[in-house]
């Protein structure tokens, strides 16, 4: 039986989050989404630099690794396999869009059981529902992973039928960006291609380990734009996260691939 | 000395927000920042329209009229001159972008001192910076007064120089849409235009009180694209929302304006 999930509030227990705080005002904040496994954050590192990365780009002091890890040993000690919620806000200040009151920042860690995905996501692959919400561009917010994700919302209720892994997002010149929960990578013989995401689009912590491992896989990495007619002549698509890894797209927009195995290379490099 | 902020969480005094509450997690909300005069929320049958439109555009079950007047009602008892805000979120959630998981919304009332705006905002006029962040393209979000903000924290820390009242913000296409926490209206001889907000920006409930009422005061309204060079050969330029009302624009972008009475004009026809 999963547990249900449980949060930290500044390392405080029961504590609530106060109504004047800038995370919930103006979505004021930054987030990370990991797996714990066997109790332990995977891929910390990437995970803590992409949040103070992101953190800075905002101008919110980023908490200490030290205090984000005492938070997730504490809520995962009793179930080691888990997924953790990072959220930091800028904290709570007074009313008004102005960061000049001295806030300090917020910082929530939560944990929830790790997702029930179906095997067959694994195995066989994945279907996409193609969205018809384009992203907007915003090249001040592209590729930071903050807390203003009415798009992604709006764009997921899109689709309540569970035969869809995710939904692929176009910006508003029609080309290919992200799915509502992941990133894309498409194959082009020997060469995986992603998205720019300097316009819109959060720029994922395993996108980065692909794309830094691309060479060891044996293929040349390129990130640049893409239409979605240059995705559709792709030899093979995949999507990835940090909590499955790596998925095959199967169809897409009534177009289909046969099943291949760049998914299991991937699962198979990141498990490294 | 002015009250601190107090609120309360569904009708809750000291409640906490839980931290999944969808309001922090994606900012998937919306809100109303209004003036209590008297004890009384000024135009709350135009707020609480907005409200309950904007509420349906995301798809989020508006609270009732009577819920929120008894909130607003507990908090002003004993300072009848504030600001109230309210938020709505979809409440919380499950992990994940899908609202399929039956949240009811959260309710949030909160009220705060009236701000201490400069007596020469009102005698003399304002002027506004000119924003160098352009605001993005969202048609699906248009209009809508949401809790996804931080392209308004953003605009708003570019300046901290006081004799800015606000920035003046266009689109990516250089269109004129607003300022961070007002709309924008200019006037051409007899007829006052305001922008266009099918693509971005917020249509508060005062730049509609003067649309309703512009043949009133004489005026012709239009709405419509305006351009920066357009504004800035307008004969006369105000700001407005519903905490000051009106301020006229004396300048921008080292530009003047001689000082005129649209805005008082305005201001004496909101209190009608």
């Amino acid at each position: 039986m999963a547990p249900p999930a449980q949060y930290l509030i500044n390392g405080q227990k029961d504590a609530g989050l106060s109504a004047l705080d800038r995370g919930v005002a103006y979505g004021d904040g930054v987030f990370r989404t990991l797996r714990i496994s066997q109790g332990v954050p995977v891929d910390w590192s990437l995970h803590y630099n992409k949040l103070a990365h992101d953190c800075s780009a905002l101008g919110i002091a980023c908490p200490t690794q030290s205090s984000l890890l005492a938070d997730i040993e504490r809520l995962c000690s009793s179930h080691p396999e888990l997924v953790a919620k990072i959220m930091v806000t800028r904290g709570s200040g007074s009313r008004g869009y102005s960061t000049s009151s001295s806030a300090s920042p917020t910082r929530i860690v939560m944990v929830d059981s790790y997702p029930d995905y179906p095997d067959i996501y694994y195995a066989e692959g994945v279907s996409l529902h193609l969205c018809r919400l384009r992203l907007s561009h915003q090249p001040l917010l592209a590729g930071i992973k903050h807390l203003n994700r009415l798009e992604n919302v709006l764009a997921r209720s899109e689709w309540s039928d569970s035969r869809f892994a995710d939904g692929l997002l176009l910006d508003q010149e029609d080309l290919v960006i992200e799915c509502t929960m992941s990133n894309i990578i498409a194959r082009f013989g020997t060469i995986l291609v992603t998205p720019a995401l300097d316009q819109c689009g959060v720029a994922g912590v395993t996108r980065q380990r692909i794309l830094d491992n691309a060479d060891h896989m044996g293929y040349y990495a390129e990130v640049r734009p893409l239409t979605l007619i240059q995705l559709m002549q792709a030899d093979e698509v995949i999507i990835c996260n940090s909590l499955f890894g790596a998925w095959q797209v199967r169809s897409l927009n009534n177009s289909e691939w046969a099943r291949q195995d760049l998914a299991i290379q991937i699962r198979s490099m990141l498990q490294e």
